[in-house]
């Protein structure tokens, strides 16, 4: 074949593997909670609830965890869902213009982060706040101090204030370091990193209790953090 | 001590750690190579050869693929290097505005994704082109079929033609799934992903050969993949 | 002179006529309030105050507007202030990487961006929410039908929800139509185009008055609008 | 009406405006090229030819600027004027999801971005690279001087290469200050500004004549420079 043949055949024969696909994906998912065959763009993400009691965060109202879990977190997880199916559909259909089937794979890319970066923010909150000698040597070790890493993690929360995004502290897989990341939206996001302690900067993760006093709402996050879930991911 | 208190003595005792993590960090760099204890602003990057003889690509010259690693990677290993260096600065005075820290972590950033991204890119690089049959399986498993996930891979890197990104097939950590992931820039990118199959779209990775042809260079680089290093990865 | 040499010369001449330039117009601003003559990086910008009484909206709560222009509005009227200043500094040394240099110009777009948003956002609010028969007829001819303009725009903010970005209808000059355009944030914008009508999309524009609630928010916008400052913009 | 039955009935209409909407522009379209009343999705954009003799460029292959011009411009026109037709679509079907709408105007945004800018940048080519006492006397009004806007123009090119982007030096309406702008890709630009001098960095504007040269390209395009043509437009 040539290489154009070849893609027409590719093409082609997209539709029928991705209309078998769904009715395997459909028979295994009745058999079975999780099959280890399945088609990706079937895939359906479970919500996790909130795995802290709602009322007990120290300066953060229930009204606002809870409107953060119902509506950004589960809106995400919705979206994510209703994605994958349009996936599905735009690329067994050959005449779908690359540009417009990327359209929705950034918008897979923007709620995968969302959907999964909400759950890591969750977990790692409703603790003491304060990390045990252990996991304050290792951050220590690659920022120089424990207190190097705070203010640096403090000020990058800072910086996105007003606006959109989200602070991580993570491990780099390749560089084989601990370090901070900005993140201005969803999808901006360190490659090849396995995130530890993930802050939520988005406005609507202190607004309601906070208005425009980000730094006020980075002390909270700080005060609540449950290093324990951190320490695990590491 | 209140929390403002205790802000501003952590932005006073940041200069001096500072200072002491470069000390130390340059001593233990002096004894060895990759010294436990270090300042992750002073991490210097060293980069990594070409992993082929860049003669030997078929369809890619060696002029494209000898500017490619040594202009647009190693531009960005310099940067990265430099902006370590100014983060350390920035950082050591508390008058620097969050909004300008955020700007350099923001190079950081786009420069860490594109050094790893080039590595990785590069390192796929210089094979048959062919996978063997238990990744072919694997891939098979989450899109459905082999075809499929050709089908996807395609269309994404078509639909960055005449731009910048990437396309990446990462294994999903949280939700225990391979994905193919479209990537605007350096700096977008699927948080907590193992990076399996890297394909480069910014332009200077076809155009030299293939003007605007981007599904020409598509075909060659899939005709080029080391599938045994992607392997690996998985 | 050969290209190289003349960048040589050019560079060395810059710092010589930035400080030139700063002088004449420290003596311009002396004499005059707005001098023909000043130096781009040095024009301050002076805030402009709320143009309607923050407690007449309707649905929008005093301290909702106060912190709303005390807050993002004066603080990007600041920061944009301050990182002329940079900018300046920046391009007088002749060892800036260009990169970095850059980081300052994306922070001096987003905060133009922001600063001339909010300003047109606060000076199309406080009016009674009705469009004039004129400008009814004209936005119809542009969309059909003003019912489809006010969907569109409508929609436009829905997908916004829950993260940052502005809508905008605009007369785009070189298409010669208004448009409503999306903006992910200050620094997206259609090219060559007139901002007519303007919605903060940033959730520090809703969240305190209507927490995850945006569709109310630009019911709320819609009913607020002041439309003679619209007609006079086109 | 409440405001959600009024949301129902805006939507329940639109369907209708917009098939009427569609067969007015269509009569009007045949009675006249340039009609006063159509509506705005249904526009489609007339490519426009290279107004300069592709080969009579200086050091910018005729082969280069052909590509240029039949791939990437008129790639774009194709996309906007297809995008334009899906909008219509999705926005008279109410259950589109907004966020789903918003990658469609997304796209649009961009399509749009990138043909007004290819425009301007073919039109500002051709030319002797000499801009008259009269234009560069205004320019140096905002800069301090002529020699300060170019090595700003040029370090903000140079700060692109490698990647996608525009320089623009524009006219801020607003502000009332010609000022250079970075632009990160088609769809960021500062806001109510007036294109003046329009500069393409991304790779396909050089890499084929100029691999990774980006300063060579930049010493190029300025040397053709139409500099009437950017007069005309301030």
């Amino acid at each position: 074949m040539t290489d154009s043949t070849r893609r027409d055949f590719l093409q082609t024969s997209v539709a029928a593997s991705l209309l078998a696909a769904t009715s395997v994906s459909a028979a295994a998912a009745a058999a079975n909670d999780k099959p280890a065959t399945r088609f990706v763009s079937d895939h359906q993400h479970t919500p996790v609830p909130l795995p802290f009691d709602p009322q007990a965060l120290n300066g953060i109202s229930e009204k606002l965890v809870q409107s953060h879990w119902a509506n950004n977190y589960i809106g995400s997880v919705n979206a994510l869902n209703s994605v994958r199916g349009k996936l599905t559909q735009a690329l067994s259909d050959a005449s779908t213009p690359a540009y417009l089937y990327n359209g929705l794979k950034r918008e897979q890319l923007l709620r995968t982060g969302s959907v999964i970066l909400h759950e890591l923010y969750f977990s790692n909150l409703g603790g003491s706040g304060r990390a045990d000698a252990e996991l304050r040597s290792k951050i220590a070790n690659s920022f120089g101090s424990f207190d190097v890493w705070e203010t640096e993690f403090r000020k990058i929360g800072q910086g996105l204030g007003g606006g959109s995004g989200w602070v991580v502290l993570g491990y780099n897989r390749t560089l084989r370091l601990l370090e901070n990341y900005w993140m201005a939206d969803h999808g901006t996001a360190p490659i090849d990193t396995t995130p530890l302690l993930v802050m939520d900067m988005y406005e609507h993760a202190y607004q309601m209790d906070y208005g425009a006093a980000a730094a006020k709402y980075i002390d909270t996050f700080l005060a609540n953090v449950q290093w324990e879930a951190v320490a695990k991911r590491l």
